[in-house]
């Protein structure tokens, strides 16, 4: 049998039951390090579980996929992967190459992202189509996702937007080597994503002459746009901002991961009351 | 400490280890009995934790708020959702009620069905705005939600569709009486939610002369129209199954609970692959 199992938002404990028991009695368990990010690291997950884990990064992953398989006919192997199974792509990809060998497969399902932003009282169904906002270099500025946040608003709809996250990714000088080199790993900043944001808005007004980048204009963002911003959701040390978009630029909520949602401009009056307790916080932190 | 602890899909494994923990220590535990159901019944909860529950229904939640906080301020209370803590509007009140007495709270994510869907290898950030599809009676009959789905085919963009439940609701002669008497609990099952849709889909064939109900008009629904039913989604029962609207009305997943997608018009090719498994059941089930 393959299981994959989901880890919840990263504190050891997180794991449900049925996947605590699953892993305790399977021959080998993969951790997937890519696609997300423990909190709590390796180590101590290994210590809770009593026993040792073996990491699966991207090209294990995309590459090897059938050594993780190996055996899972007649033995119990196991793939951890942070927040819920399904939260990315290759996972599905793995449950399928599972199928064509005619492995079983399993699915421990747990919390992640997108179901436990509703901690923040924006009510989940109010939600449109999540967005990802990828890191920008010198020659590649992507904005597509600006464009469905402003259909979201269109339609009423508050829209989760996830922040990049670059792990393992090898230095572009090492593509040439026969020794890979790694960059150390990045976690966007809500404070980044409202930056790249600012910059958009900022591009369109001069696109559309006369609006300012104050203004917003009809859906659209503006600098005074009320957005949230959530760090280590289900930690401890989880924090939620609520404060304006360009504020939000001067914000450091700390360790990652971070994620920021832009409501709808029609707040639900439970939703307005439940999100002013952290705009409350605004000048502590700022 | 008031906690809201999200029990999962409702296998009473399904909880973390953390939500565990914290039910094992508190002073009173209460769970919530009427925005979802248990599939596995209290009992089987109360053996798994070694503890009485106190069961809380809507009378209890919604006019008794009071109670169930009492003396959270200096011992601890949990509170169990079925899904996710901020799967529903009352959860959240009743946080905001924590807050104003001073109380601390304290939330434990799981999976809900917002996140669990992506089993059926439909992409979670592939999804709009998630709607409720209510039962209908003789006088009333709100199809406000179909207008929402077309919204989503409109953007390419997947829609999942909760089904009504019906838990402890009172006759509508006992409202007049002292004693209130209640109907038998309902789930809306994927034929009943298909059917429904069909009955639109006919009433605005009607309107539009010429448009027959086995023609999609422009980003509509058809009888033809793909789409997914799912049934106990995370249990050893789970059952998925992808065919036309039409066949849907016909099918027979078995007990509660159930959940409808309507998959966007132009599916990635892992998507279909994923789904495909799905429908060669379809004999089977039919």
């Amino acid at each position: 049998m393959f299981y994959i199992i989901g880890l919840g938002l990263g504190d050891p404990e997180d794991i449900t039951v049925k996947g605590l028991n699953i892993i305790k009695q399977c021959e080998r368990v993969y951790l997937e390090s890519y696609t997300s990010v423990l909190c709590c690291g390796q180590e101590k997950l290994e210590e809770f579980y009593g026993r040792k884990l073996i990491l699966a990064d991207r090209e294990m992953v995309e590459q090897r996929a059938d050594d993780i398989l190996e055996g899972a006919e007649s033995v119990s192997v196991a793939f951890l992967v942070v927040g819920d199974p399904f939260g990315a792509t290759t996972h599905t990809d793995l449950m399928l190459r599972a199928k064509e060998k005619g492995i079983k497969t399993s699915i421990v399902h747990n919390a992640s992202i997108m179901n436990a932003v509703g901690c923040c009282g924006l009510q989940l169904y109010h939600f449109g189509e999540t967005v990802s906002i990828p890191y920008w270099d010198d020659s590649w500025k992507p904005d597509s996702f600006y464009d469905k946040i402003v259909a979201n608003l269109k339609h009423g709809l508050h829209t989760l937007c996830l922040l990049d996250i670059k792990v393992k990714e090898p230095t572009l000088e090492s593509l040439m080597k026969k020794k890979r080199e790694y960059m150390p790993p990045r976690f966007m900043s809500v404070s980044e994503a409202a930056d790249q944001l600012l910059q958009i808005v900022a591009k369109k007004s001069d696109a559309e002459a006369g609006v300012q980048p104050d203004q917003q204009n009809e859906h659209g963002l503006s600098e005074n746009t009320l957005i949230v911003g959530l760090a280590r959701v289900g930690h401890d040390t989880q924090q939620i901002l609520a404060c304006s978009l360009s504020e939000m630029r001067n914000v450091d909520l700390g360790p990652p991961l971070h994620s920021l949602i832009i409501p709808n401009g029609q707040l639900h009056p439970l939703e307005m009351e439940f999100l002013q307790q952290f705009a409350e916080l605004k000048q502590q932190i700022l």
